[in-house]
């Protein structure tokens, strides 16, 4: 199908096929409608406004192509609108700052002019993260930080980098890795997210048991807010009060605007290893990951997949286990490595696992970002697919993975399929990532909204936490007031409030 | 010297004397004043508000023991004063809650009468944590947790325990110990610090660098606060928005009492080893801690001296090295320690340092709690005796050192004794802990204050955090301010104003 590139994932030249009989496998009659022509809001902001913006930040946008490119982010909903002809995110203007100086001078004067500023990295979100409530503004801009993607400085006695926010992923790690450094963060949008979007959503790469979650990288904080600029980080670790850092971290752009990042660095890894394991069951399997994270060693990556993710990876090409597959990954210099590796096979063996060698391992590292891709050949072909994560501790995740693949099932038919598997672990707990594919209603958003709703509850019922590496945005806003509760709530208010007192930023997400 | 106790650290059993040399290594000449008799304000408390606190809270005291035995903390100030008859920090009653429902209770009827609560678990406080501002308020109540010491459950699959928050290190380890497990965190105030009291500081053991520091451990936190309760914790981490944990932790009584957490727990280890090592200077001893913490294996303690406390230690028969002492302490599984140890030793060799068998490491575990007893007895002699405490990157460690030093040599002169060591590591930098000793001035508590301030602008002009571990308080709060920027005290102040709108919640400490 010939959908545009700002209602599709990533860049065009890597968009795939849909794999053989999954047409068959899903009951898909026909394809998805025809893509509409957008029909952009008017330019809400006057000219004098957007003269002051400009006078704070020179590369000033307000053609078609960069306020589509700017509409939303790649959720399956802001994707099924968009394919529909929904563009009413669009922002009115799209501004390029160059540094931080740039940065605080448009968050003055969008205070001035009650302009909503939408923080924007990646574009990459999928929980309505760039989906600002434009109500009671003069207009909205998209701030896109592309511009601002320099390596600010390596410290390599105490291996950090300081970093510019509007770097991506592999820029990032190709300027690190000329000084023979990497930062080890590779989530599935990899290719195009931002460090300033790993900030801002609490981001958790593939590689979270060795290297950290992002949040664990950040040892150090630039942002410009509304009220003034704040430089966070003066040590690893302090006990010089609550920590701050934390507090932006998460924020999506809400409490201001993260311009610059010290991070943990470390050396590139000089040897890999990353084979495929079998397991009876989910059950099975799962006690397995959970010894290796309690007692060690860890592997850098490591995952396991439901039976029907397994199977469906089986029927697909992408895999060769019965039962359930894990996949285990190394890195790190050669002896190390090879340590790990013989404890892990001694501890896997002992908790029921089968090693399956080197292809399916080969075969997850090849296709790692390639399931957004095949989220748009599903589009194409009629089906909804979408994913949702959530985490809790061990003791609770049989109970929370019973109740949102029953949730999901019962909302979107026995003839949807819902995969699963573990994809971050920790000694106390970890997450579970579900990916969902049904034969399209006719109305495909409200489909999936009643869906991931009734998942949502069946989340929050059990214990489990909204979201580990996707953020709140405004999907999860309504989930996320039970989870903290009210007093919760009314912190973040506060903080809110007294960072951006006239509510410009990235208005509607997060804050219940 | 008879000093009461409640002027003194601990158990007056456990007194210790002043070893032998060291009044003329400092040239003590006469020893401290006798102690004066304190004199307690009258309760300021009207009876109905004294009526209305009973009602929330049965267990109330207004005794003069149960009001000096909360007057202050444990810094060598809130010592010198109480020697010197000050007590004017009393609180005007003591209250002692049950359970979390009194705690909340007492805070509402608190802030209806306008009542300055300070929470009070181990008193301990070494930064004037309890030491409140006690001005436009009704009156004070300490809220002493002592009687909050249960364990609530151990949860064995995800490895973590719920525990009341008034509980102390010893009963703590006793209860986990009893179902073989350990939450490894051992401060030098373990024998008398409250499980609450670590997480409102931000506490860190001696076994940080194998256990983590307190913040690590704790999952989740149950907290009273005048608007309501906190919940938080649904997983070990999560993508839900601003870590709110991370805003409890280090609120040091200012945003709520923590009334229950749940932490990671740990099987107790079958296995020690504690092992001293000698280093030519303390340069290339940090050098080989830094390897350690970057590239591994980690011990679970790990500490090194400078040339000057190595010195003193060895002068006063706590250690045989010359040139600079570590400490390497390894707990675990029998076979992971002998792994690690060969480890440790390959890399420590490399870096120049040369193995000291375990009379050091044993000396060091018989001493590890003993410093704040040998503080009483320099204070009996007449000499002041402080400790303080700071962080920063590995790059920044050396000009922080040597600032910091020069800072308490200027200001204290040629015959103080500044001693140093590193207590706390982590992959991209280190703690320093100093210790001054030097001969009492006519009035020490300006000798110490004038000296502290000097140390502190050290401190924060090379860069470093004004506390590490002992926390902010209400000593460190000009520093703090320079250290979060008017931004991050807008952000402190707007919470305590949101949950703790009357202002009653330790009044004084934290927010600059």
């Amino acid at each position: 199908m010939d959908v545009p590139s700002f209602a599709r994932w990533g860049d065009a030249a890597d968009a795939v096929a849909l794999p053989d009989g999954v047409r068959e496998l899903l009951g898909l009659r026909e394809p998805a409608p025809p893509v509409a022509r957008p029909a952009l809001p008017p330019v809400r902001l006057p000219a004098d406004v957007l003269d002051a913006l400009a006078a704070a930040c020179a590369d000033v946008a307000t053609g078609d192509a960069a306020r589509l490119a700017h509409a939303a982010g790649r959720s399956t909903e802001d994707l099924l609108r968009l394919r529909r002809g929904e563009a009413d995110g669009a922002p009115d203007a799209v501004l390029r700052p160059a540094d931080h100086a740039e940065v605080a001078a448009v968050l003055r004067v969008a205070t001035v002019h009650r302009v909503a500023v939408v923080p924007f990295g990646g574009g990459t979100s999928v929980v309505g993260g760039l989906r600002p409530v434009a109500g009671g503004f003069a207009g909205t801009v998209a701030l896109d930080m592309g511009r601002m993607c320099g390596l600010v400085d390596i410290d390599h006695v105490s291996r950090t980098a300081t970093l510019q926010a509007g770097l991506r992923g592999p820029r990032a790690e190709e300027l690190l890795g000329d000084a023979g450094l990497t930062l080890g963060h590779f989530p599935q949008s990899f290719q195009f997210a931002s460090l300033g979007g790993y900030a801002a959503t609490r981001s958790s790469g593939q590689a979270s048991a060795g290297n950290g979650r992002f949040d664990d990288l950040v040892l150090g904080l630039r942002a410009a807010t509304p009220t003034g600029d704040l430089d966070l980080g003066r040590a690893p670790r302090s006990a010089a009060g609550p920590d701050l850092r934390q507090l932006l971290l998460g924020s999506e752009g809400a409490f201001g605007v993260v311009t610059e990042l010290t991070l943990r660095v470390r050396p590139r890894p000089d040897a890999h290893s990353y084979v495929g394991w079998s397991f009876p069951s989910f059950e099975v399997g799962s006690a397995a990951l959970r010894a290796l994270a309690q007692d060690g060693p860890l592997p850098t990556v490591l995952r396991l997949s439901d039976e029907t993710e397994t199977a469906v990876g089986a029927a697909t090409g992408a895999g060769a286990a019965t039962g359930c597959l894990a996949i285990v990954g190394l890195e790190g210099p050669a002896d190390d490595v090879a340590a790990r590796a013989a404890g892990v096979e001694r501890l896997l063996r002992a908790h029921g696992g089968t090693p399956l060698g080197g292809e399916p391992g080969a075969a997850w590292l090849d296709g790692r970002y390639r399931a957004p891709y095949l989220r748009d050949a599903l589009l194409d072909a009629g089906a909804l697919a979408e994913t949702l994560e959530t985490a809790t501790f061990w003791s609770r995740l049989p109970g929370t993975y019973r109740a949102v693949r029953e949730a999901l099932v019962t909302a979107l038919g026995a003839g949807a399929l819902v995969l699963c598997h573990i994809s971050h672990v920790y000694a106390a707990g970890a997450s579970l990532y579900f990916t969902v594919v049904a034969p399209q209603a006719d109305d495909p958003v409200d489909q999936w909204r009643t869906a991931k709703a009734a998942a949502s509850d069946a989340i929050v019922a059990s214990g489990a936490t909204i979201s580990h590496h996707h953020g709140v945005g405004t999907d999860h806003r309504p989930w996320l007031a039970t989870e903290i509760g009210p007093v919760g709530t009314a912190m973040l208010r506060a903080v809110k409030n007294a960072v951006d007192p006239a509510g410009i930023l990235n208005p509607g997400v997060l804050i219940p």
